[in-house]
């Protein structure tokens, strides 16, 4: 993807005539555009080589809609791995086309992908503004979820065959992990950094009431590590946070461990479960029966780590946390409630207006439009240059360097 | 143990008679005890029998006590695993210590019993109300804990083999499990019955998001399933309830599950960590390797349920979860910060009247003396003709009986 | 009252001569009985006198029942001020109902007596398991309650009527003050004590972050301070604890803060609010205007505070919290969450078997049955010279005795 | 104002020439600045008229500093009411001066501007890593804080004064209100949101449970309704939301009121405390005693709404709940902690690269150097005609404009 695509339009439907029937003043111009740039020099460069600056097209309703509320029907899908805050979007979403645009037909797909697929047989369940009124209390998804491909188009090619309609699909994106470019943070992240930080304070409490205890916490982030970043800035009791996108090796981690340990009784260690994922593949290598054990950075930090001081001589008292489950599955807090809460009304706005294949995004404090290809053509991470990084640095006080063999530095 | 045992004097270091420096008027004499019988028919056969009625010591100040204030050392010591409310108690310890009785010679042995192990160096920390004013605030215990041998009179030995001291041990149970007999309740429990609540609804979240879902949650109860019971009593979306003391088997016990989850889409079963311990036996027993795996009823009951419903065909979503260290390393709840505070309070008092070789004990709300042999003659456990086990039937709508093989009812 | 009353029958609405349909061998018979004394003296001089142990009766599922479940109505009403666990209670009687006794029509009566008054015409809501399913989660009464007479007989008059049909009257008492003799604990109360903890927090917070900074938070507790008393002991930075079993002076209490405050420059007060009620008749004595400003302790005691300390010439900070609402609403805690529902199971099971004009109590760890006459005959209240008061004091630090002139002590 | 003075550089004590101690690589340069327009039309405009780009200096560690830290002093202060995350400001500050820059020296005043005040005659703390250790798991500031005229060259003045040395002033804006401009949050804003939830529940729980229930909450908001505005979209609960930026008639809003509450039985009403002081000052022009009751639009409100009602014969039931105090009092909550972190630390890489007479801002996910005269000059106010205030409207459902006399549309 190149930067320069940002300014390409939001693929529509069609041509905007029906006038919406929101309140006249509010509505956004589709000149109202939100900037890439954050910082000057970026600015300047775009500007110096005659090139505009690229942005995003800002989300919010429009003037004139493409779809007629009386004769449109809505479908909510949840796909995937929970996240708080699904919930507030699937309410969101219906309370808006309820109360914004008389939209009365929407339903919800049950269990993901599957609730479209003709080889499943789930009845779509009603939705109204009655059924979703509490919903958004509770963790998880009312609809039901389920991994498996996820393939747009063919979902499109679904729902157009039967129905031979236009259709216009709208997304928002759900990753915990806050691993989506072109998003400044994606629902459910702070939530889960708050849930993630009582675990992380019950590591610490178990690593303290034992001579030589550590306390090993696995937590989300396949690709990105930032809810453990995240985690560990939110809790000074962190010694070391491990990651996806800062390679370690064990010949280098496990004696800066010991030598933490020696300073001060105790440790608390922080990994993703994407980390170091090279050392997983080295091992399973080595054993060729592909014990599936291995695949979890967790259960194989735990267990190496128990081997080395064991190998050392030193008694070591280790507790292994792994709570994804407990941490994913709770309510949105006051703050995703309410990132919830608008980027569902500036999906239907999107939608109403006739945008597809594009997904909500928030950046620079303003709802966005992005194309779906420019929203997955690149992961977000954790750059290991970058000042995040450096803070968690700062305030782990774990070396910088964590790789190479034993006999450096 | 014979119940009549109860109303043997507890042990005493010598003659009281040093005036209590606590104010006058609040004082319990040595004729205060309490019923052990809670109902009128116990208490009428005992009578009819000629019997004196059974009874407890009651704890609390006494007008004359056993030790000098300003001659007497104390020493706290923590010992086995963590459990909410041990800085409170350490804290009501000290605190009383200095407050009621003027003592200032207060010591914390590191580690549990290692920290009064000559094999062990461990320096013991001085207490004083500064340095335990906050602790409560923490879960786990500021001196550290061990697991391990925990022979008092070995402990008194070596105590009394450095000083030459008269030595008194008064202790205050720590089991999380709640499964001391001639107790009510012990401290912690309740906490971890509220800390156990969002790891079920976690659960019931997971569950309800998958087609087939099923949560399993494995909680505390190596003997007795008082956490699994109550947990479930407090969160009505249990449907299944596995404790130490009502056996089960797998026959009998997965196909109910399949029938559950015939009728409702998804399931959340709890599962206390000492149930079905006979099933693990017979795997090791097939299994000579001695796999550490098949030790952990979560585990193999997650196995099993997904190998059973392979065989069966059906697709299922399930989702384990292992909360224990997160629930135990809590902070004490309100309740029970009150109740170990008291704890501590009665412990001290007792201790300074010169009794030892006992346990503050708690029944039918009134604190107790009670001495160590007796509350460690046999452990509380559920009964399965009890009120309690069928409130959890009639909660959950479990099958009360989940034995014998397949063909069965 | 007298104690002997205690073994008085229950009264019964007639013959109990209708199988129970819940399972076989878990009942109670009308032989159990829960000793109602817990300590040995009061049982020797009883049984010296020659007199019967007085006992309640022991609630639970009795094996003969009155009521045919097929033909029989059921109603709820919620009355009073709202307290944690009602919707528990409506949930658990309702459940019952349904599957113990497979009693189909339950109503829910709206805003309290005002559902079976003539004068307001409510419509009564039906209530069945799928509707009561999750109301647990939410504070408050889903029926609706007010203050107001509550004369049961009129009521049952109102509804016989009507009818003409023998009425059962079971209650659960509702306090959240915890002030029903003969109750060991009323529901609510321990949700309530751990609601209170975080105002008392934020008290002590605003006192400590402001020089002669003085945090005053008002608690529920009109006849009884135990509310007041256990928030007290369960956060240990409570220097005052004003109830109203225990007189005080203003002419002592200032001068008693003012040197409190003077050693330790901050001060956090707890106030029932029915405590120094002798105060404010004064006051209002003397102001002829029946200013109804003066009918509250806490904004009386901040008013007094503050001028006393102008007088003196003492700078201060003084915050006032009234946090009481924010209290009562909550959500049960889980223990709470397993009383309602046991408090429930054992309403329903006295009323199948004919049992009327009792409420359900709890005593010695066992549910048990008290006549309504009985219950409310006297306010359980802090005994000034018991262990508890003594607790208290022992935690704040509070002088014991707070009242005459400011010559004293 | 005007938007052009951002570019002005911060003020500077002088030439930066020692070298930071911090690790190589992770520098910020002076060129690196931050766009202060976030829309490219806003951008093109300036563009288009050939200004440069409005931007801020970014903030983060200089490789030169202008401190020696051997020889440095650095003093903390905590001006105004508490707020969510003074303590995590604090802590940070402390860590990044001793661990960062090795600087052994920092005092904290007592109390706010009385701590640098020689009327006052507090002596300054000693803070170091290990007394501000925990400090952040509390609510409040450690230090202390007071009211009252809090003039920065004075406080310059003052301590230049003294010591005749070269003083760096580097702010972090405290305001809970979030109402600086300039500044995309403030911290302790999202954690006083959080903390108001349950606030507002409570409110529509007792709303609920009574009939024409009326539940009126009042939080903070002097200048600006943005706690009011984002706790109404967090809790979809509200009815009613009342900030200071829109004006509104009792003569409206009480009919309005009156309506919603015939539709649905209840309301809930959340108004923030700078609200409707139009009708303070006319009603304490009509009353010339001076009545302070007045000053208070939450006690007003409630006293007009009860009139109201029974001049229009309807029964309410109104509680009003005043939790600013318990708000205000809590701890950061993860978001904020790392947010306070990371303000504190880029406050002191400010104070050592000796700027000066600045605030640290944070605009476009960016932490930034903002001149206290330009984020004083104006305050941060909800625009009425724009998406927010939209959103709030859209979510509450009440009428758009509440001002006008009652015969109005």
């Amino acid at each position: 993807m190149k930067i320069e695509d940002l300014n390409l339009e939001i693929e529509k439907l069609g041509r905007c005539n029906v006038p919406s029937p929101m309140t006249k003043g509010q509505f956004v111009s589709d000149e109202d555009r939100v900037l890439y740039y954050a910082t000057l020099k970026e600015a300047e460069t775009c500007i110096d080589a005659g090139r505009s600056l690229p942005s995003f097209e800002m989300a919010g309703p429009r003037e004139k809609i493409y779809f007629d509320p009386s004769k449109l029907k809505c479908g909510i899908i949840t796909c995937g791995g929970i996240c708080p805050g699904l919930n507030d979007v699937i309410r969101a979403i219906v309370l808006s086309l309820h109360y914004h645009y008389h939209v009365n037909t929407v339903f919800g797909f049950r269990y993901g992908y599957e609730g479209i697929s003709p080889r499943h047989q789930h009845t779509p369940v009603e939705l109204n503004p009655k059924i979703v009124a509490d919903i958004h209390e509770k963790g998880g998804t009312i609809l039901g979820s389920s991994r498996g491909p996820q393939d747009v188009s063919e979902m499109v090619d679904t729902l157009d065959g039967r129905r031979s309609l236009k259709i216009g699909v709208v997304g928002i994106p759900k990753t915990i992990d806050n691993d989506i470019s072109f998003l400044d943070q994606s629902f459910g992240f702070e939530t889960a950094v708050s849930a993630a930080r009582p675990c992380i304070y019950a590591a610490h409490v178990e690593a303290k009431g034992a001579r030589n205890g550590v306390g090993l916490v696995k937590l989300m982030g396949r690709e990105s590590g930032f809810i453990s970043a995240y985690a560990a800035l939110a809790t000074s009791d962190v010694n070391f946070c491990l990651v996806p996108e800062i390679p370690f090796t064990l010949e280098r981690f496990l004696p800066a461990l010991k030598e933490q340990l020696e300073r001060s009784d105790h440790s608390v260690i922080v990994v993703a479960e994407g980390a170091g994922q090279d050392l997983l593949n080295r091992d399973s290598a080595c054993d060729a029966s592909g014990n599936l054990r291995f695949g979890d950075i967790g259960l194989f930090l735990r267990d190496e780590i128990k081997a080395y001081f064991q190998r050392e001589g030193v008694e070591l008292q280790l507790k292994y946390i792994d709570p994804s489950y407990v941490i994913r599955s709770v309510p949105a807090n006051p703050k995703d409630s309410v990132f919830c809460l608008l980027l569902g009304h500036n999906a239907v706005h999107a939608g109403m207006a006739g945008r597809t294949n594009m997904v909500v995004g928030y950046w620079d404090s303003e709802y966005t439009h992005v194309p779906i290809p420019i929203a997955v053509s690149e992961r977000k991470r954790i750059d290991p240059d970058g000042r995040l990084w450096s803070s968690v640095i700062e305030s782990t006080g774990q070396p910088r360097d964590l790789t190479g063999s034993s006999d450096k530095g």
